[in-house]
């Protein structure tokens, strides 16, 4: 085990206990079944941030900090444009966001992927990188950012952080501390400089700058381990001194979360991925109606009526009868519902301005009702679906797909990643790349994954 | 007056209004003796700014962060070399604030002109900006994020923000954006995406890190304003919305002081500039031994001893009895003190190591003794010096040189002005920099400043 686990602990501070467990971890010490979620968590990663790429936000920022980027060493996931190593982090952060449709830590609700993998990977094209040590970076950032997230969960969110940047900005730091291998000093300063970047309102929510947050969480962690590593010092107890981070932004601070049994649980093999592109509310009602349709062979022609009994919470956020726009789609449970039945999936192609005003899914929508009962679990919902020829079709869920009771399989994973970059990188390099991500621990240079990731300049 | 004083101010938003204000606001509507205290505040800055350059912080970062820079089109105050604007924002921001010697807005003890004037002075390089265009959005910087200060100080300082890099971000987002001519909708993106970056914490205090929030506020409010102008959207109720800035970072949220009075008070107008380049609690020592010192024409070899009576916390911030290097002597009333006795001032130059190791001042700084006492306010101080041939020279402090009821002379503001640039600049192009300073909105363009501030390339 590490040596620092030999030391009295309780003499030890919070930030150097962390940072010690950081820079001493083995991956040869990491079971494989939490490498092999941490191959789960980097596909899904990609794949949401490649299809992000082309949204308008991407665009804004390239145009508006278009002068303000170093020589292009790094490049932005799925298109041909390269920034330096900050402007290129901040940007794949905001593009692995956008769709809202990554992965999800569900008991802090930190999408933990982003600000971690966005730092690294711009990292990683500067020095030479195993995949083996890209994998255990990431395993060590998001356990840091989770750790963090557990110790001041729920204050810290209820108060109005949100919390993927907040926290993401600590993994960021920590786990490109660990790739330029800084020392146990410089890992604290970093860790500092990280804390004293700590940012990121839920007032955003709805705004560019949710997605905004995991960027530069990661621009900001990935610029701390820079300036640490060259000297720029910091307090060396930034999360647990009196007016350090965990007491300004929190009226809660567990320290055990972040310091008990390092090394032997991993915050990322109790990850989640959403089959679903909108809010993880209607998750359960999108779940019943596919796989009703899926057993009864179902098409909008044959139903006459879909009922619903929800949890509150699903028509308080999600109650809107007549979206316009795609993203109004996502806060529809009528329209996710038709959509589902209508294609049998709720990917990002299914809330385009499109999808959202097709007639047959139009049509379909009105035919949905939903009630509300407060004794329906928030993880839950009862749909009936009666046809035209008179059945009566119904499905409880207990836990939707992608819960943590029902992880979302390699293959709907693989699925997932494929609607998402096929109209990016088309078809054989969309295959290309999941190979090559699946086998990513046997890469001798990490550049091979994030070049798959890319479009080449045509000249 | 500005058109939106006619409308109906309590249906509008904190932010909106103060917006509305910034935008609005018109140079000749600001009185003369504001305008004459933004150039102090102005002169001040660029003082502290060139004096602070040559800090290891600022080599650390030039070298960490070399590789991160567009083109080097805005200047480093002080230097030679050019970075691109948001980096050139954070050196000059961190340098202006590196020696503790910058301005106070005693209410909040927000150092107010740093976040701003870093972040309007590399825009402007980049853009036609007349002299009296930067001094008025200097002024309106000023009062943006003064005023947000009021209307959470203390509590948002209490619990462990600084205050300065939390307010100063949405002064720099403000002025840039009154730079940039953004539209009403841009300008409360642009704070937006400044209160979602809002951070810094006082527990980095005695790192480098402090002044790190200084130039990260403007770095970042100055991003805020060129992604706004883009259209990167953000909240438009950022300030005052139930999970915006003021309720997540503070537990006091007085929204009055953001919106009252707007253009006819003036938070620039109440600016303080530190005489003595150390703690703010030994000002009224060091101004009374000097006073002794010139109405005597004392020198070390008259003195038999000095007596302080001084309020409890002088002591407990400034006790150190045996200092060794020279950071270490702005934390000493002792060594203060001597050297003022010694040299008649207390500039940057008076807590180097080499004055701090003086034979002659550490002689002296063994005759002073400090007794606090709880009657002695906090600006005050009683001092007595016994002479060698047996005189009891006495001197009461109410209120020290440099605070409002004693502000300093513009000719004192220019000796500091001297010492800190003479060393960087020699003397005739400080005496020139100071006559550009002082006529500046006589300016057709503000890089006549800019360059009078900068060395040349040698070639």
């Amino acid at each position: 085990m590490n040596d620092f686990r030999d030391r009295k602990v309780s003499s030890l501070g919070i930030t150097e206990q962390l940072c010690a467990y950081v820079l001493k971890s083995r991956i040869e010490d990491i079971p494989d079944a939490v490498q092999a979620e941490a191959i789960r968590t980097l596909l899904n990663w990609i794949g949401v941030a490649v299809g992000g790429c082309q949204h308008d936000s991407i665009d804004i920022v390239l145009e508006a900090l278009e002068h303000q980027s170093g020589p292009g060493v790094a490049s932005i996931l799925g298109r041909t444009e390269k920034r330096d190593v900050l402007q290129a982090a901040l940007i794949n952060g905001i593009s692995s966001h956008v769709f809202d449709y990554d992965d999800t830590h569900l008991h802090t609700v930190i999408h933990p992927a982003g600000p971690v993998a966005c730092a690294i990977t711009a990292l990683a094209e500067q020095r030479l990188v195993t995949g083996a040590e890209f994998l255990h970076a990431l395993i060590l950032g998001v356990e840091v950012e989770c750790r963090l997230g557990n110790c001041v969960y729920p204050d810290h969110y209820d108060v109005g952080w949100h919390i993927t940047g907040t926290a993401g900005v600590f993994g960021a730091a920590a786990a490109c501390g660990r790739l330029l291998g800084l020392t146990q000093q410089q890992m604290q300063w970093a860790m500092g400089i990280a804390a004293t970047q700590s940012s990121g309102l839920r007032e955003m929510f709805g705004s560019m700058c949710k997605s905004f947050h995991v960027g530069n969480a990661g621009k900001n962690g990935l610029m701390s381990a820079l300036l640490a590593a060259k000297g720029f010092t910091s307090s060396e107890q930034s999360i647990e001194a009196k007016r350090g981070w965990a007491y300004t932004t929190s009226t809660k601070q567990d320290f055990v979360e972040i310091t008990n049994d390092l090394g032997k649980t991993f915050e990322i093999g109790v990850n989640t991925y959403k089959p679903f592109a909108c809010g993880i509310v209607i998750h359960p009602a999108i779940d019943a109606c596919i796989q009703l349709r899926d057993e009864h062979d179902l098409g909008a022609k044959d139903i006459e009526r879909i009922d619903l009994e929800v949890h509150p919470l699903v028509l308080e956020l999600t109650g809107k009868l007549n979206p316009v726009v795609g993203l109004e789609g996502k806060f529809s449970v009528y329209h996710s519902c038709a959509v589902a039945i209508i294609r049998g999936k709720a990917g990002e192609d299914e809330y385009s301005d499109a999808a959202v005003r097709d007639p047959d899914t139009v049509a379909l929508r009105k035919k949905v009702r939903a009630v509300a009962s407060d004794n329906m679990p928030k993880a839950s919902v009862a749909v009936v679906i009666t046809t035209k020829d008179g059945r009566r079709l119904e499905k409880y869920i207990e836990h939707a797909l992608g819960s943590l009771e029902r992880p979302m399989t390699d293959d709907q994973l693989d699925t997932k990643f494929t609607d998402l970059c096929v109209p990016i990188l088309g078809e054989d390099a969309t295959s290309e790349l999941n190979k090559i991500c699946r086998k990513v621990t046997a890469l001798d240079n990490v550049v091979d994954l994030i070049s798959a990731a890319t479009l080449p300049v045509v000249k």
